[in-house]
């Protein structure tokens, strides 16, 4: 079994910052580069070690290190041009929230990295490295990206970083990963500003009735909407086709109401959907164990994550074996 | 100061069964009653009053008590009749979701009852008698309508038996509150099981990827549907409205997302929105006191609830004066 491989991240926000905070927790050797001062700051105070970009990257090269890229999807070419530079050929994966785009940039500008994307599905409301914590990624899932092409090595050291944080790793195509989060993740989004606005345009008497349903599904309107612009635009052609099923749903909803008086297809439908997500998080799992240099593996793992499955650990004595958790 | 009302509870799931309780923990007298045996049989094993319908009402004329209706909407035109039949005169109030649709049934099948409506804005994913607690509504807002024609002592009492049990009594009228919930309840509903469908026609992936924003965004879609129904259907004027006012929003989203690529408008939007909300549950509040015998009474309730106020208790030494918060 190799040594825990050094991990350089670069971007200290919520998600870089707690990704930094979970390596040096699990006992690897870590250090991080930001452009903000702020963040920078911080995280020395905290304890951390903060490179400049280029000093961290060089590190990064010299150890040959896993570069995390942790930066908002807008920054992420400029931040390849700089790993061009400085480490052309590192291990390179990243945690933007959308990965075909994020994949393009890479083949694009770092022909030589060897990289595997991916994404922990963990967040706050809040930004910036004060907002993470070295437990952010604790029962998450963290999906990694899975292509016919892709290096055995780096994917499984990726896995390896989402399950030292606590995380489990759902393999997926960077497609796949983005049609999925389009519907759970950038929609809800988009649906939390419409309807914060026709709730507010019911002025103060509507804001001083809302309750429970109203404020929990506006919640991540808080959010900062630059990061919120930058992750559902990244991702325009998955989040249109999501947004026009709901609006041909909303449509239906309205129409039906309007003619017939019944919403009942509308939320029978919504309540199926409901308690299959909640029989989902609950339901029985199998342990199985995957060979990564079968001729199958891609499409066993490819299969394991549409079933809603999860890679939970790598095996300890043979690295070409993961062992993962698939509904029974 | 006359002594507190005696209360009759028609209905016993997670509403009505919370006044009860709530009820007789403040010292009132108070009994219920409910067609459904399994509500009966729990509030009566928990130690409260519970007899048939028609005896409960009996009993209600008799003491002259403030009946309070706590049956789905759609049961309510069931529940007048046998009100009619046992105490048309009584003084009455309501729980119900909506307020113009039991104003207008009250006028049609008890033109005689001295009626103010009610509807305290709390409520959780379960249902029935089990799901209640005396202290449900502490700290909510609870509608009491008031209209032009309000009768002024029954409207009073109400307003004591939501500040009673913990609750902050918002002055509208039925019309008004219809429209306010429309967008901060109904929309919220009918939005939740949209987004479900959506996100589970991603299939397991989708389903495994889903974190805070989706599950609270979906919440309520967990809710009985038949309630949620009932409650939505018989809005259905207002609803339209807000889902039409959602459409257009939504429909501007996905123009600007296909076109320029740009969410900006909708984001920052939904963002301001959501802040209001926060501003408003922050907002500084200045005492003020409301006479109810004024010529100018119904005006300043109704300013009072359009402002975002709250009638926050009774006057103790003087029946005429109630005490409110309102916005600095």
């Amino acid at each position: 079994m190799t040594d825990v491989r050094d991990v350089c991240v670069l971007g200290l926000g919520l998600i870089g910052g707690s990704v930094l905070r979970a390596a040096v927790a699990g006992g690897r050797t870590a250090w991080g580069a930001t452009v903000s001062s702020v963040d920078a700051a911080t995280a020395v105070a905290d304890g951390y070690s903060v490179d400049s970009v280029p000093a961290a990257l060089r590190r990064a090269a010299e150890r040959d290190a896993l570069v995390v890229l942790a930066v908002p999807l807008t920054a992420v070419d400029e931040a390849l041009h700089e790993i061009a530079a400085a480490a052309p050929r590192c291990r390179l994966t990243d945690v933007v929230s959308v990965k075909a785009p994020v994949a393009d940039s890479v083949r694009r500008l770092l022909p030589d990295a060897r990289y595997v994307g991916g994404h922990p599905m963990a967040g706050t409301a809040e930004s910036g490295w004060t907002a993470g914590s070295a437990t952010l990624f604790q029962d998450a899932t963290w999906v990694v990206t899975t292509e016919p092409e892709f290096d055995r090595e780096v994917w499984r050291e990726v896995v390896g970083l989402a399950v030292d944080a606590g995380a489990q790793a759902v393999p997926a195509s960077a497609t796949d990963h983005d049609a999925a989060v389009a519907r759970i993740s950038h929609l809800p989004h988009v649906l939390a500003a419409v309807l914060a606005s026709v709730g507010a345009d019911g002025g103060p008497l509507a804001l001083a009735l809302a309750a429970g349903s109203f404020g929990d599904a506006t919640r991540v309107a808080g959010s900062n909407p630059d990061l919120v612009r930058a992750m559902c635009e990244g991702n325009r052609a998955k989040l249109l086709a999501a947004v026009d099923d709901t609006l041909g749903r909303l449509g239906a909803a309205r129409g039906a109401l309007a003619s017939t008086g019944s919403l009942r297809a509308t939320l029978d439908a919504g309540h199926r959907a409901r308690l299959a997500l909640d029989a989902a998080r609950a339901a029985r799992r199998r342990r199985v164990t995957i060979s990564l240099t079968s001729a199958n593996a891609v499409r066993d793992l490819g299969e394991l994550g549409r079933n809603g499955g999860r890679v939970v650990a790598l095996d300890e004595a043979d690295e070409t074996i993961v062992h993962a958790e698939t509904p029974a």
